[in-house]
C-alpha cells in the first residue's frame, strides 16, 4: 500500500442550516457525528432509546452549543418518531444493538432491535419523510468469515453470528425501501471503529474498547490465541467523515460502501501500540474463550476503494495517532466513561 | 439438457417407526410431506398456527390413517412447542409466511413469522431436541434478481422483496445454530412448487396457484407483460422427495441445497399448457400491476446439481404430467379448495 493521497474533509458549509436527525445519537459514532453536524451549523435532533449496554452515554453530547435535543425513543416507535423525522433533510441511522456476545446470549432481543425496529423506522420514513437522504450504519460483520482478503462489496454475505444476520437484514431492508419506495437510502459497512465516546466500561463492544480500558488502567491487554488476526481499525473522525460524505453524494442512494482502513494490523501489534502509548501495562496471550471462538471470523480487512471512488472518502488518521487522541480524551473525562476507576 | 437419469425414490423403510414433527403441516408442502411420512409408517405430529392466508387447510390431512395429530401453535411458542419436539428424531420445518405481496403490505408481520418465530423455534430445538435432524424450507427468493442463469448455491444472495429478506435471515439462523450449537440443520431453497393441497383460492401464493384456479374455472389466465419470464416449476411430490432425501443424508447437515427443476419454461407456455389440459379458458397478456412490477425478478431457474450429488435427489415429474395430476386432484375435491365455485 503506497502513501495515502491527501483527501480533504467534507465541506462543512453544506450542512449549515440543514435539518438533521441522528438515531443512536447518544452512542459512540452517533454522538461524534451529531457534534460534527451541530458544529457545522446544522439543526440536529437525536433519537436514542438510551439503552446503556448499547453505548448510550448522556455525557457524549456534553459541550454542544446550542445543546442538541434528545428524543428518548426506540426508532420503531412510530408515534414518537414520526414528528421528529417529518421534514428532516438528512437522517443518519446509527441506532442498534452492536454487541456480538450479547446478540448470541439474547438473539430475539437483537432481532427486535436490529431488524424489527429498523423495519418500523423505514415504514415511518416512507410515510413521514419520503424525501430525506438516509445514511444507515451497517457492519463488516455481514460478510462473515472472509473467503479472500481484502473484502470488497462483491464478497458474498454469509454472516457468522446473530448480530451479523440481523444487521444484514436491516441493511437489505434499507436498500429495498430505496428500490421499492424511492427512499434515498445508502448503507455503510463499517470496520472496527474506535475513539472518544465509545463505551469502554466492559467487553461488550469488542476487542478495541476493551484494550483501551485496560491500557488506561495499566492492566494487561489480553489477546486470544496468537493475536495475529488482522484488523483494520478506523478512528471515529474518519467514520464521521464517511457519513458526511455519503449524505453529500446524490449518487450514493441505493449503494453499499465498505468503510475500512487500508493499513490492517495484527491484534497483538495494536495491543502493543496501546501499551507503548499508555506508558504501562503489558500484552498477554490467553486461549480462546468458547463464546468468542464460536463467532470469531479470523483475519478481516476491507477494501473501501468504492467509497473512495464514489464518495471521495478515504481514512486520514493512522492507528498510532488515533490511539493517542483516544487515550488523551478518556484521561480528561475518565469519570464519565469508567466511573469505577 | 439431456434425458433425465432415472432416480429412485427415497426408501420409505427408513422412516418406519421414526418420530417426526412437521411444522406448517396443514399447509401445502407440509401436509403432502406429513402424509408421505405417515404412509411410510412414521409417527408424525404436525405443528401449525393454522393461519388461513398462509396455506393451512384442515382438509389437507384428510384421509390419513391413523389420523395425524395437529398441535395448533405458532412455532415461536416455546411452551406449546417444546413438549412436541422433545425426543423427535426428524423435524421438517416448513412453517412460514409465503406470500410476497402480503409481505410487502405488512412487512413487520412477515418478519415476526419468518424470523422471530423461527429464531424462537431454534432456541427451543437447541434445548429440547438437540439431537434431531432438522430440514428447513427456504426459497429461491433469497437470490433476488439473478445475475446469471441457472442460479447455483454460490450465487450472491440479494433478496429483492421483504419475504426474500426474512426467509434468508431464517435460513442463516438455521445454519448458525448448526455451526454454533451442533444442531443437524440443513436448508432447501425451493423453486416454484405446485400441486395438490396448495392454497389456490386467491392470488396470494403466486402465479402458479392463480393459473390453476383460473384453469379450473375456465377463466382467462393472465400473464404480465410478454409472459416470457422463465420459471422452473416443481411438482409437490418431487419437493417431498427432496425433504425425505435431506433427512436421510447425514452429510446434509450444515448444507444449503437448491431444489429446482431442470426444464424451465416461459410463464406463457405454462399457462397455455394448463389451458390445453383444462380444455377451456385462454391466455391473455396484461400490463404489469405496480405491486408485482416492484418485486419481480425476471427469469429464474436454479441449478440443483448439488442436491443431485449430495442428496441423490432429482426431479422426476415434468410439467404436463404434474399439471394433469394437479387438475385431477382439485376437480375431485373442489369444494375444499374453492368453496365458492
Amino acid at each position: 500500500m503506497g502513501p495515502r493521497r491527501p483527501v480533504s474533509a467534507v465541506d462543512r458549509g453544506r450542512f449549515a442550516g440543514k435539518s438533521c436527525v441522528v438515531t443512536g445519537g447518544l452512542g459512540f459514532i452517533g454522538s461524534s457525528l451529531s457534534l460534527a453536524l451541530a458544529g457545522a451549523g446544522a439543526h440536529v435532533t437525536v433519537i436514542d432509546a438510551a439503552i446503556p449496554t448499547h453505548g448510550a452515554n448522556p455525557h457524549n453530547l456534553d459541550g454542544a452549543a446550542p445543546p442538541i435535543p434528545v428524543v428518548r425513543a426506540d426508532i420503531g416507535d412510530a408515534d414518537l418518531v414520526a414528528p421528529v423525522v417529518e421534514g428532516a433533510e438528512l437522517i443518519f441511522n446509527l441506532a442498534g444493538q452492536v454487541s456480538h456476545v450479547d446478540a448470541m446470549a439474547d438473539p430475539v432481543f437483537d432481532l427486535e432491535m436490529n431488524v424489527r425496529s429498523q423495519l418500523r423506522f423505514l415504514e415511518t420514513l416512507r410515510r413521514a419523510s419520503p424525501g430525506a437522504v438516509v445514511v444507515h450504519a451497517s457492519t463488516r460483520l455481514v460478510y462473515g468469515r472472509p473467503a479472500s482478503l481484502p473484502v470488497d462489496e462483491e464478497h458474498p454475505c454469509a454472516p457468522h453470528d446473530v448480530n451479523g444476520i440481523t444487521k444484514l437484514a436491516g441493511e437489505q431492508l434499507h436498500l429495498l425501501y430505496h428500490r421499492t419506495y424511492g427512499l434515498a437510502t445508502c448503507s455503510l459497512r463499517l470496520c472496527n471503529v474506535y475513539g472518544p465516546r465509545q463505551r469502554i466500561v466492559d467487553d461488550r463492544q469488542g476487542v478495541l474498547p476493551a484494550f483501551i480500558r485496560k491500557a488506561l488502567r495499566g492492566e494487561p491487554l489480553t489477546v486470544f490465541g496468537t493475536g495475529d488476526q488482522l484488523r483494520d481499525c478506523l478512528y471515529v473522525d474518519d467514520a464521521v467523515e464517511a457519513f458526511l460524505a455519503a449524505a453529500s453524494t446524490p449518487g450514493a442512494a441505493g449503494g453499499i460502501f465498505n468503510i475500512s482502513h487500508d493499513k490492517p494490523l495484527p491484534l497483538r501489534v495494536i495491543a502493543e501500540e496501546l501499551v507503548a502509548l499508555a506508558g504501562g501495562g503489558n500484552v498477554v496471550s490467553v486461549p480462546w474463550p468458547d463464546q468468542h471462538a464460536q463467532i470469531d471470523v479470523g483475519s478481516y480487512f476491507g477494501d473501501s476503494s468504492k467509497a473512495a471512488r464514489v464518495l471521495g472518502w478515504q481514512p486520514r488518521v493512522d492507528l498510532p495517532d488515533g490511539l493517542a487522541r483516544t487515550l488523551e480524551f478518556y484521561r480528561k473525562d475518565l469519570a464519565c466513561y469508567l466511573p469505577s476507576t
